[in-house]
C-alpha cells in the first residue's frame, strides 16, 4: 500500500542555498533544487536526506541520494557515495529543514475547520450525535462514527469501519473493517526532539499514521504520526486499552497487544507478535515474526524471530523463569 | 446482590441439534433445548458449559450442567459426570456457541439509541451538558452526570452517584455512593480471543460490569465486562487514574488500587487489598485477603492471604529487598 | 512565582476549640482564632500544621507555626518548638481539619457553573466547538481552545496557550506558551487517604495545579491537584502521553518525561531531568538534577543530582547493565 500524504503541505522552491542559509552555512554556488527532506531509505535523487549512524551504512550505500546531513565522523563515507553536509547537531539540522518544508507540521493541536457532517456526503455512514468531520475527509460505506468523535481534515477511513465515541482522528488513514475504540487518540505528533535538552527542539513531525485493514484498536490508546516516515499498524492486529505506539513505530500483521503496553519510536515489530500487557519496547528496536514478549517486560534489544521473552531487560523465557523461581 | 443482566438479547430456541451444526459435528437424534451457555459454576442443568483446564474439576464435580464441551483428553472424566462435547478448539466452539445465544453481542462499539435526557423522568438527577442517555438507563435521587458523559441503554445508576466528565457507561450496574471520575470507559467488550492467532476469532463478552455501593473509580480508566461471567468492583474500593481492569476480574472490598495499575483477565483480588502503582496482575490469579503488592510488581501466580509481595515476578517483600539492596 | 489559590473557598473564624472538638479533645480555656491548615513549610504562626516524620524535624525548628499536630512519640520534639496537640492518627487528623477550614474540597468532581463562552470576554482567543467555560476563568491572548473541552471555574490560562482537544482542566493555573494536548484531565483530587483502609477516608485536596511556561503537556495524562500544597510543573518541561502526576508532584525545569511514566504524590524532580517510558517513581523521594532514568524503571529511593539509574529497584545505570548481561 504506497500513499501519498495528504496531510502536510509541502514548500516548493527550496534550494540548497537556502538550505544551507539555514544551517548557518556559505552558499553554494549554483542553484540547486531540493525536492524534499526523507529519511535515507525513502530518499530520492533529489532530495536531502541524513545520516547520523554507522548501523544505515548499507541503506546509504544503495540510496540514490545526493545530499546527506552529518557529522564530521562519517564525512568520508558519506563523500565515497555523495555529497556530506557537515552540522554539529543533526537532528536539529533536520529539525530546521522540515519546518522549512513543512512549515505547517509543527502546531497542528486543533483543526478549526471541523464543523458538523453533511451527511449528503458520505453515503451510507452512520454519524453519533456530536461528530465533529473536518474538511476533504473520506469515509467509507457502512462504516459508524460514534458520539463527539472528531475526525480532522483529510483523514480517510475505509468501509465497514468503526470509529467509537470520544475518538480523535488526524493525519490518519484508516483501512476496511478496522475498529477504533472510544477515547483513543490517533494521529498527534510524535515526542521527538532533538539532543539539545534544554531547549526542547522539537523534530517536525510530517509523517501519518497508517492503520491497515481488520485492525482493532482499542480505548484510550495513543498513536502518535510519523516524523519523517509513518507510524503504521498492520492488518488484522489486535490492540487493547491504554497501549501508547510512539512516532514511526511499525507493527506487523496478526499482532495481539495487551493492555498498557509502551512502544517507543521508531520500533519495528514483526508479524504474529504476542505482547503481555505493561510490556515495554524500547526505540529504534527490529522485534521479529512470532516473537512473544510476556507481560510486563522490558525490551531493550532486538529479538530475533520465533523467540519468547521475559524480564526487564527482557531475556530467553526459560532462562527468566528458572533465574526466578 | 444477584443481578439479572439487562443487556444482552438471548435467543431461545437455541437446541443441541443447533449447537452440534455450529460445532460441524453429526447432530444427536432427538431434539434437546439448551437454555443458555454459560461458565461451570453457575451453569444449570439445562445449559451447555465448558472444561479446559483440570484445576477446574471440583467444580465439574459438583455441576449440574448436562453438556460440557471439551478436549479430547478430558473426555474420561467429564463422561463419569455428564455428557462430553469434544472437539478441537474448546475457546473457539465456546465462542461460536455464544454468539449463536447471543448474535448481538459482538459489535456493540457505539449505542445509537441515546438522546439528550428527558429530565422529567430523572428526580433530583443533575445532568451537565450534552450528557448522552439511552433507553431504559435508571439513574437514583441525587445523582450527578457530568458534562459529556455518555449513559448507554439499560445501563443502571444507583442514588448518590457521581459520574465525572467524558465518562461512557455500556453493559454497567453501578451501586449506590459510587463515584466515576473523568474519562473512565466502563463496559466495553473484554480483550478475549481463541488462541487461533491468525483469524484473532474473538471471543463473546456477553457478562457486564457490577460496581459496588461507595466505590470510587478515578480517571482515564478502563474496565471491560466479562465474557462468560461479570467484571466486578467490590464495596468500598477506591481505584485511582489510567488503571486497566480486563474481562471478569473481580475485585473485593475494601481495596485500594493505584494508578496506572493493570489486571489481566479473570484474576480475582480479595478484601482490603492494596496495589502500588504500575503494578501488573496476571489473568486467572488468585490474589488472598489483605494482599500488598509493593508498585511495579509483576503478580503471576497466586497469592495467599495476609502476604507483601514485591518484585517482577513479585516474591516476599522482604526477600525482594534483602536481595536487592 | 507566589500565586494565590482562587478555587477553595476558606471558612474564616475557626478557632482551636473547633479544631479541639472535631479532634474529640478537650477544648482549650481561651478563644484562639486559627488562620488556616498549612504543611509546615508554608505555615504562618496562626495556622495549624502536623509532624508524622522525624525527616521534617529541621523544618519544625525553623517554622513559625504555634500549634503542630502529632503522634505522641513526638510530643517531647514538638513541645521544645510550640504546641503539640497529640492524636492517635494524624493524617486523618489533618483530614478532618481540612475539612473543616474548605468543606467544598471534597466532592468538586463536576463544575455546573460552566457554558459556552461568551467571546467578547475573551480577546484574541480561539474557541473550538462544544467548549464549555466556567466562571472567572482567564485566558491569555492569541490562546487556542480545542473542541469538547472544559475549562472549569477560576482556572487561568496565559497568553499563546494551546490546549487541545477533550482536555478538562480544574483547579489550575496554566502559564504562558503552555500546550495541553487531547484527552488530558488537570486538577482532580489526589488519591490521599488516611491509613484507616476500611474507611477509605479521604484526605481534603485543597491545593491546585500550576504549569509553569512552555511546557508541553501529551495526551491522555492526568496530573491530580495537590492536597496541602500545590502540584507543579516547570517551565519548558515536556511530558508524552499516558502520564500520571499524582497529587503534590513537584517537577523542576527544562524535563522531558516520556510516554506512561508515574509518579506517586509528593515526590520531587530536579531540574534537567530525563525519564524513560513506563518508569515508575516512588511517593515523597528527591530526584536531584541532571538525572537520568531508564525506561521502566522502578525508583524507591532519593537520587542525587547528575545520576543515571536503571532497574527495579533503580540504580547506577552502569550496575545495572553489568548485572544484567
Amino acid at each position: 500500500m504506497k500513499i501519498k500524504n495528504p496531510f502536510f503541505y509541502k514548500k516548493s522552491n527550496i534550494t540548497l542555498n537556502k538550505i544551507n542559509k539555514v544551517l548557518n552555512k556559505k552558499p553554494s554556488g549554483k542553484t540547486i533544487n531540493i525536492n524534499d527532506i526523507k529519511n535515507l531509505i525513502d530518499a530520492n535523487a533529489n532530495d536531502i536526506s541524513f545520516f547520523n549512524s554507522i548501523k544505515y551504512l548499507e541503506i546509504l550505500k544503495k540510496s540514490k541520494v545526493k545530499y546527506v546531513i552529518s557529522h564530521k565522523k562519517y564525512e568520508k563515507i558519506i563523500n565515497a557515495h555523495c555529497y556530506p553536509i557537515i552540522v554539529e547537531n543533526v537532528l536539529k539540522s533536520v529539525a530546521l529543514i522540515s519546518e522549512l518544508f513543512y512549515p505547517e507540521s509543527i502546531n497542528d493541536a486543533v483543526d478549526f475547520n471541523v464543523s458538523k457532517p453533511v451527511k449528503s456526503n458520505y453515503k451510507k455512514v452512520h454519524f453519533g450525535k456530536n461528530v465533529l468531520i473536518g474538511k476533504k475527509v473520506k469515509i467509507g460505506k457502512n462504516s459508524v462514527i460514534g458520539h463527539n468523535s472528531i475526525i480532522e481534515s483529510n483523514v480517510e477511513i475505509g468501509s465497514n469501519a468503526i470509529i467509537g465515541n470520544n475518538v480523535l482522528l488526524k493525519n490518519t488513514i484508516v483501512g476496511k473493517n478496522v475498529r477504533i475504540l472510544d477515547g483513543t487518540i490517533v494521529g498527534k505528533k510524535g515526542f521527538g526532539f532533538s539532543p539539545e535538552v534544554i531547549s526542547n527542539y522539537r523534530y517536525p513531525h510530517i509523517g501519518m499514521v497508517i492503520i491497515k485493514d481488520n485492525s482493532e484498536i482499542g480505548c484510550n490508546n495513543t498513536i502518535d504520526r510519523g516524523s519523517l516516515s509513518n507510524t503504521v499498524i498492520g492488518k488484522n492486529t489486535f490492540i487493547d486499552n491504554q497501549v501508547h505506539i510512539a512516532h514511526n513505530v511499525n507493527i506487523g500483521d496478526n499482532c495481539i497487544i495487551t493492555g498498557q503496553v509502551g512502544f517507543a519510536g521508531s520500533t519495528t515489530i514483526g508479524n504474529r507478535v504476542l505482547i503481555g500487557g505493561q510490556a515495554g519496547i524500547s526505540g529504534h528496536l527490529k522485534i521479529g515474526n512470532n516473537v512473544q514478549i510476556a507481560g510486563g517486560s522490558g525490551v531493550i534489544k532486538n529479538i530475533p524471530d520465533n523467540t519468547k521473552v521475559m524480564g526487564y531487560p527482557a531475556k530467553d523465557i526459560r532462562n527468566f523463569l528458572r533465574e526466578n523461581k
